[in-house]
């Protein structure tokens, strides 16, 4: 099937997903739960039901109210799609506490609309307000379209907005899709651990743990909970590299942390990471392989499956997206090599804060600028030197540049979105590199999965809000996830 | 699909579901990466081949290594299944470094096999070793079953044995299965935070965070990283009843957090739970109906999915389960009420370490007492004593014995596997409950959800490491998770 997705152009597919979705679909064809009574429904089932003159009850949110000389009109939404169904009741029924935002239960009969816009309606005989809502108190006011910087001071009510909404849906779905792509190429998922003894990674940013009331660190009395000190994790590379000793490919996908003391529209300190591990490799084009195929598969399969949850963010909160979406979907990837791309930086026109010179790190104005430089195209720069790169890297032994196959992924408007490698698995190489750094007693074990039975394998880590912020245009990466955690906030 | 699955007797599903893994697939048929040359394939593809004659490429681990006069047999596996390939060679293509465990690299002939045991063998025209392994000092030895003990003590290798490499696979189809589970039935996947400011659930179990290198704790030059104390969450209930506010269904399916200081066979400082909110509910049934067939579809479907590796553990790891498990999914699960329980426990003949009580919690010897009582069957315990639930749980208002609408789920040999309840959705009572625990400052968030469009809901958490720990028959729980943590240690 996913198959059948990438020989399609995506407008074709578009059209015949939402078909697939929408026609056909008989209101107790699909297994809900809480629904003992064979009437209770979903509103995603009773919009695209034709089976008319039905006795049904929704539960729901009240989205709109209006009620005129004899009829009442109301939208109710449930959550199972961004959606309203058209309610059409006696003007009897209406109460006042059926307000925005109100929960109710409303049985009635399906009706083939008289309006363009839907098949169906329901003509209502009972409606029961279960939950009200003041609208005084209530942050979200009808027909108004908040903005993100708006709703996010609501962590607890934000879900009930359409455009939260839609996002949770998404997020829900491009889960499960990066899953199903791994899946279908053999891929075994590892739960790597979340808490870790590893620190080599930059001390200053990890968070470390102990059981709550220990706020005096360990002492003699009291030692470690775990022996040793204990931290987040900020990857599950080494715990994926573990498994190349055993499955020819494997992947994790959790949360990952980091204690940055930013603000940014960037960063975050829990935030989702997809990793992956590929065994048997001595070449960096299989790890971009991966890379640009799991980003397009996962794409395509969210624009198909939550094709109006993202038509609003590329309508209302990034307009003109989807063009730029598709530029970077239906175009192969472009690969320049770090030393080329300083190149090009050092040759631009373009005022950078920082001077582009080889043997430092890309910044992001410099990544976006190359990204731009190469037609907004997703780009992989590859062959980083050598010094830049954490001990795994592997070793190109190049002159008179000496490089390590890493390889970073940047993307339109974001910058790195994946960073990946191959992993250096010659034994004496590691050895003496970890020796330099004073790290070869705390990575025994990490040499002794060169010492039995190694093999030469090479991986890479995707930000998971990110890769979201790059589909759906969202500038802030707070408003890509349900409850956002940053240096001062931790709500709820 | 799944539907089907429910409607079939598992022992022909078993024999369905192996006949189309193995049948009818080509080596070509399946896309996997690293697969340049189209000869590079998977063991289990090769071993479901019946392209005789065609050229290809295997990658993997040896198993075994038999030398005869002119011949050389190997067994090697690469992780993708099982099952090992069996290749032939002349004799002359032996070498020394060709040992159980090291990597090699292998090209050849498909040819049929003489015997019965398998369809397919690889005829090698050449063999190469890309990863030795001394056998002296590889901790895992050729021929032999090492116990689950043995193989805990390296966390590194361990995915190497069988037994592991069996349950890392099962693991992996188990998420998905449960995964699935959800979506096939509508829930929303929701993300929900690992860091949390809650710290309501037992104070003394929780693990703390601030930034490593702040041993001293904060102090007014350096606030909380996150301006108040953060934890590491317990369970994502409270998040997961926010989204209830606007979704029918939802789940969260990730790594939860204990600071218990236990050795003990049952507990982890960090394991996985699956929870799952529904919307539009008044009746605890709705949520047994949804645990019992989350432990039915699941099940059924990772017993078809992994038979060879499931098998593996009801033959060596604990002799006789599959029927103990057969037992379970055929039943219906049954229904005791807390105090039919603890009358049950009154006048059992058994001596209890903990005196069975009304009023007292349920100890792990009174759950196994309870379900061997009714049959070996698993047994929903349901209105629990109101003052022995939290805060959340809904007020059934009964009298003389006063008790709430929650749910444990007891299994075979575990005891508990799922904790549920409705939840207290009427505004009064919470905020009553919550002012006489002087916790009503720190949930006002929580009482405004009841405030505007409230529904009443419910819902549960499943122990993901238990419920492996009950399909599989394995008696410790440190050896169902890829790297245990618990007291005292973390290691990797």
């Amino acid at each position: 099937f996913s198959n059948l997705f990438q020989m399609l152009p995506i407008k074709f597919l578009h059209l015949c997903i939402r078909r697939s979705c929408v026609s056909n679909h008989l209101v107790s064809n699909c297994k809900f739960y809480c629904q003992k009574s064979s009437s209770k429904v979903r509103i995603c089932q009773v919009l695209s039901s034709q089976e008319f003159g039905k006795n049904v009850q929704i539960q729901g949110w009240v989205r709109s109210v209006r009620s005129q000389k004899e009829i009442l009109f109301l939208h109710v939404n449930d959550g199972s799609t961004l959606q309203s169904l058209q309610v059409v009741a006696n003007a009897e029924l209406y109460k006042r506490c059926l307000t925005f935002g109100s929960a109710v239960k409303i049985s009635g009969t399906l009706e083939k609309s008289p309006h363009k816009k839907q098949l169906v309606e329901l003509q209502a005989d009972s409606i029961q307000v279960i939950g009200d809502c003041n609208p005084v108190d209530y942050p979200f006011k009808i027909k108004e379209r908040h903005s993100l910087e708006y709703i996010r001071q609501f962590p607890h009510l934000r879900c009930r907005t359409k455009t939260f909404g839609s996002l949770l849906r998404i997020r829900s779905e491009a889960s499960t899709a990066i899953q199903s792509f791994f899946k279908d190429n053999g891929f075994v998922q590892i739960h790597t651990p979340v808490i870790t003894s590893n620190d080599c990674e930059g001390a200053g940013e990890l968070f470390q743990i102990e059981p709550a009331g220990r706020e005096q660190g360990p002492s003699e009395d009291e030692p470690h909970f775990f022996s040793v000190p204990a931290f987040l994790t900020v990857s599950g590379q080494l715990h994926l590299e573990v498994m190349t000793g055993a499955f020819p490919c494997v992947y994790t996908f959790g949360p990952t942390f980091r204690a940055e003391n930013s603000q940014s529209r960037r960063h975050l300190a829990e935030f989702y990471m997809v990793e992956a591990e590929i065994a048997f490799t001595h070449s960096l084009e299989d790890i971009t392989t991966v890379m640009e195929d799991l980003f397009k598969t996962a794409t395509e399969c969210i624009l198909s499956r939550c094709s109006e949850d993202v038509e609003l963010y590329h309508k209302y909160v990034a307009p003109g997206h989807m063009d730029r979406l598709n530029h970077m979907l239906k175009n192969k990837f472009k690969v320049i090599s770090y030393t080329e791309a300083v190149d090009v930086l050092k040759h631009s026109q373009q005022n950078f804060a920082f001077r582009p010179e080889w043997g430092c790190d890309l910044q992001t104005e410099h990544e976006k600028y190359l990204v731009q430089h190469c037609g907004n195209i997703p780009l992989f720069v590859i062959n980083y030197p050598y010094n830049l790169k954490p001990f795994y890297a592997r070793n190109n032994e190049d002159k008179p540049q000496h490089t390590a196959a890493a390889v970073d992924l940047l993307v339109p408007g974001i910058g790195e979105l994946c960073g990946g490698s191959l992993r250096e698995e010659r034994l004496e190489l590691l050895k003496s590199r970890l020796e330099k750094t004073g790290l070869k007693d705390t990575y025994q074990w990490y040499l002794e999965l060169r010492q039995f039975g190694s093999v030469p394998h090479g991986g890479f880590g995707m930000g998971f809000e990110r890769y979201l912020q790059c589909i759906l245009g969202v500038d802030n990466i707070k408003d890509v996830i349900p409850f956002p955690r940053f240096s001062h906030s931790c709500v709820l």
